[in-house]
């Protein structure tokens, strides 16, 4: 019979953009979403858990008037005899999906809706370093309400939670701004909705924290020399019409009746203006009442990140410890979530205007914070593994397992070949086992079992002086019936 | 201007086969997989989660030499300029993942590798009633060792989660059978290996839950006429021939002991049969010492489900306690987890066998036996609901849940338009709160709040006699500052 042609063997890789999250990473990321969820719980939010995959029709990215979908979502045609099936896509955030959802069970859910979700999203983006193409979004939403007291609870929450994964109180600071405030400060300067010089100024305005008071005020006016030596275009306001930007984003004063005042004068005689100004004196006493002081919460007028999106209050919560950049230098940690009202949620649906009000929060960056302050462990401690020194008696050794396992402490023992011993060692060491259990014949024999503390091993084996390696031995004798008890002992002992 | 033809309006709706959950669908299933994570932990398996996304070359589930890809998976071909791009899908399990990531990271990970997964997976395959496209899966598995211990371990751990999520003992049963004694049994037979009456018989042994001892015996041989009158054709077989499938299938005794010997009749001299029971010994003798009795764990050669894809042993977890069916007849449980030793796990990728054994958990239906048993509330409690009586007063009310929600009790200020009290009352209903706190100005003024015990309320209004109603009033007033330790009692009455 001739030699059939063998199929060429599968790469095994991950598609491109993607990975793979092992251990730690995975039960670090679900504790902490687990403690945030217990946060939302308590404040009345419910959580929701769509599918994966939603119609383009939907998800409202793209139209599938072409073959090929648009970037930014995965998508594919439903197999249907007369190819006319339905678009389908993975969705690309934790919003789009709400709309849908409020917009299809309005009548069974509750109004207002609060709602949160966790979970991964999809992009179908050009992946890069540290870029990947499905990752983590955590959301709180409270659909059909107007009311500031949804906004000012949000941003409560939002403080809470971060107190409760172990961002100490003095760490971080949620700053609320809002929307109509800037609007209003656009009106006072004479620009209405639609004038082309507004698209200009916000952009300029987020340039505020980059190049400052000085900088914003030749950007809206003349020009600016930049660092480069390159000349940037201004935006061409006289020294007058800048003014009220300029009042806006240094509006913030020792306190909040401060502060509002300062808008106040900002915003002129601006409805809108006064409106937002409003707006935020609610939320600022909700919060009060609430006992959310200034060390936690503030209104802070330079807050304006993504501010075109959102139609009335944004928050933002940044942390405010300092961390050092790749390059050495000390900087802030920064933001770890942000939000803000919108209206135009199920719109696309149902023509009706539903005002809504929610907050994301980066998932990854505040594990990056938590990992950073220390709250959970960078390396964690791997499972006592009991080595198999004879294969004949694997039911003594898992005998020992069980019942280490019944107190509580996590354990295994050797599967691997155990011939060579050396190889079970190194296999603890991988494992970043803390213990290992040896019983061996003689051991055996005389009742007991071999204790090796791996961490202080490790310890001495790097700086210990031959005395202290004397007086602290990392591998002693104990009976064998004390066996949890002084396991237990060691690992305590480790912490 | 002419007026623009609107855009009709998207439909709000989940794609066909896909669903939401909603609130307690959603933390009951966290918590159970959590409490089964907790178990994995203990005895040293690790997270793993991989992305949604494979390639369609890492899956192997189809080639792309067709534009539409198979039926079976949700696939797609990743944007390239020459129309060349890789073909990718979402995984349909999370077996072929975990091949995906051992060869790719074979050289970085423990040998042998515990692992654990647990996340959603896709299939694209026509919905039906109760049968969606996306569901949880939840897998255990260790790679990379061919030791009995590793089986017996996983077998022990299946036991110790189902306590642990709330299954007592007496209510399941681990049952282990091997798939080399049935390879004996046929061996006994003179059936050797691609004997196609082989597979007659396997589909035929598939049968005895269905049609018994003596059914099976018709079905080798001569045939049977079954219920409907219909005559199924028989394999064929003699009757002595068929004798060693009957010894197989009935070889359960009174203990293990006595089952192993009855195998051993049955498999003769084959010595992949006696290689068979042998594991099974050895399996047996691990369980014992780690304290896992018949009342847990047993061998029972009538677990043949999916045996064929298995090279070594197979077990399964059963839930023994009778529900009715949806006709009203009682019937047990069953099946909630299932798995076995399989050794072709990365041989695709790397061309080495690598032996692994693991167990997949049914969560839906898990969760399902959870609420059966009453273990897990069909219609969990919602949050107190703190009304709204003056809107201006919204800041009294904040302060109010605030006061609630750090005492750890879960509620939330109603954020509706406050106008109609009914609505409130109505909302804290469809919310399943079981206290209503209610603060107008007379209260306000007396420095007290009204409770509305809303459970006793409910109840009351149901059947009550006007006396019950008199001397256990549903609603009282209480002191404004005892209000969390008052809310406090009625939540503990209520349990």
């Amino acid at each position: 019979m001739a030699k059939l042609k063998k199929a060429p063997r599968p790469k095994a890789q991950t598609p491109k953009g993607f990975r793979d999250y092992f251990g730690a990473e995975v039960t670090q990321r679900t504790e902490m979403l687990q403690a945030i969820a217990g946060v939302y719980h308590r404040y009345g939010f419910e959580a929701l858990e769509s599918a994966a995959v939603e119609t383009v029709e939907a998800l409202g990215k793209f139209l599938p008037d072409v073959d090929r979908p648009n970037e930014g979502v995965f998508a594919w045609q439903e197999f249907d005899e007369k190819d006319n099936g339905d678009w389908m896509a993975l969705r690309y955030d934790l919003t789009a999906p709400l709309a849908r959802v409020y917009a299809q069970h309005r009548n069974d859910l509750p109004t207002p809706y609060r709602r949160f979700a966790m979970g991964p999203v999809w992009r179908n983006e050009k992946p890069g370093p540290g870029r990947y193409r499905q990752f983590y979004q955590c959301d709180a939403d409270t659909v059909g309400t107007a009311s500031m007291a949804a906004d000012a609870e949000i941003c409560a929450m939002l403080s809470d939670t971060l107190e409760a994964v172990g961002i100490a109180r003095g760490d971080y600071l949620v700053r609320v701004n809002n929307r109509k405030v800037l609007n209003g400060v656009l009106e006072a300067m004479g620009l209405a909705e639609g004038d082309g010089a507004r698209d200009n100024v916000l952009r300029t305005i987020d340039k505020f924290d980059k190049v400052g008071e000085a900088g914003v005020r030749q950007l809206l006016t003349k020009g600016r020399l930049d660092a480069s030596g390159a000349y940037i275009d201004g935006v061409g306001l006289s020294e007058e019409q800048a003014e009220p930007v300029i009042a806006f984003l240094t509006s913030k004063a020792a306190d909040a009746a401060g502060t509002l005042a300062n808008l106040r004068a900002a915003v002129g005689d601006s409805k809108v203006g006064a409106e937002g100004i409003a707006e935020l004196e609610q939320i600022g006493a909700l919060l009060a009442a609430g006992g959310y002081g200034p060390d936690r919460i503030e209104i802070d007028p330079s807050v304006v990140r993504g501010l075109g999106y959102y139609t009335g209050p944004v928050y933002e919560a940044e942390l405010t410890f300092e961390i050092l950049d790749e390059k050495g230098r000390k900087r802030q940690f920064g933001s770890v979530a942000g939000g803000g009202r919108y209206d135009d949620l199920v719109k696309r649906f149902t023509g009706q205007e539903v005002p809504a009000t929610g907050v994301s929060i980066g998932v990854d960056r505040l594990l990056a914070a938590l990992r950073e302050k220390g709250r959970i462990a960078a390396d964690p401690k791997g499972p006592v593994v009991v080595t198999v020194m004879d294969k004949a008696r694997m039911a003594d050794y898992q005998a020992m397992v069980a019942e280490l396992r019944n107190a509580g402490i996590r354990a295994e023992v050797y599967l691997g070949n155990p011939k060579n011993f050396g190889n079970q060692l190194k296999y603890a060491d991988k494992r970043n086992s803390p213990v290992a259990v040896i019983e061996g014949g003689d051991e055996k024999d005389k009742g007991v079992v071999q204790l090796k503390d791996l961490i202080l091993g490790a310890k001495i084996a790097e700086n210990a002086t031959l005395e202290e390696w004397k007086t602290r031995p990392s591998q002693f004798e104990v009976p064998r019936d004390q066996l949890v008890a002084r396991v237990r002992e060691i690992l305590d002992g480790q912490d």
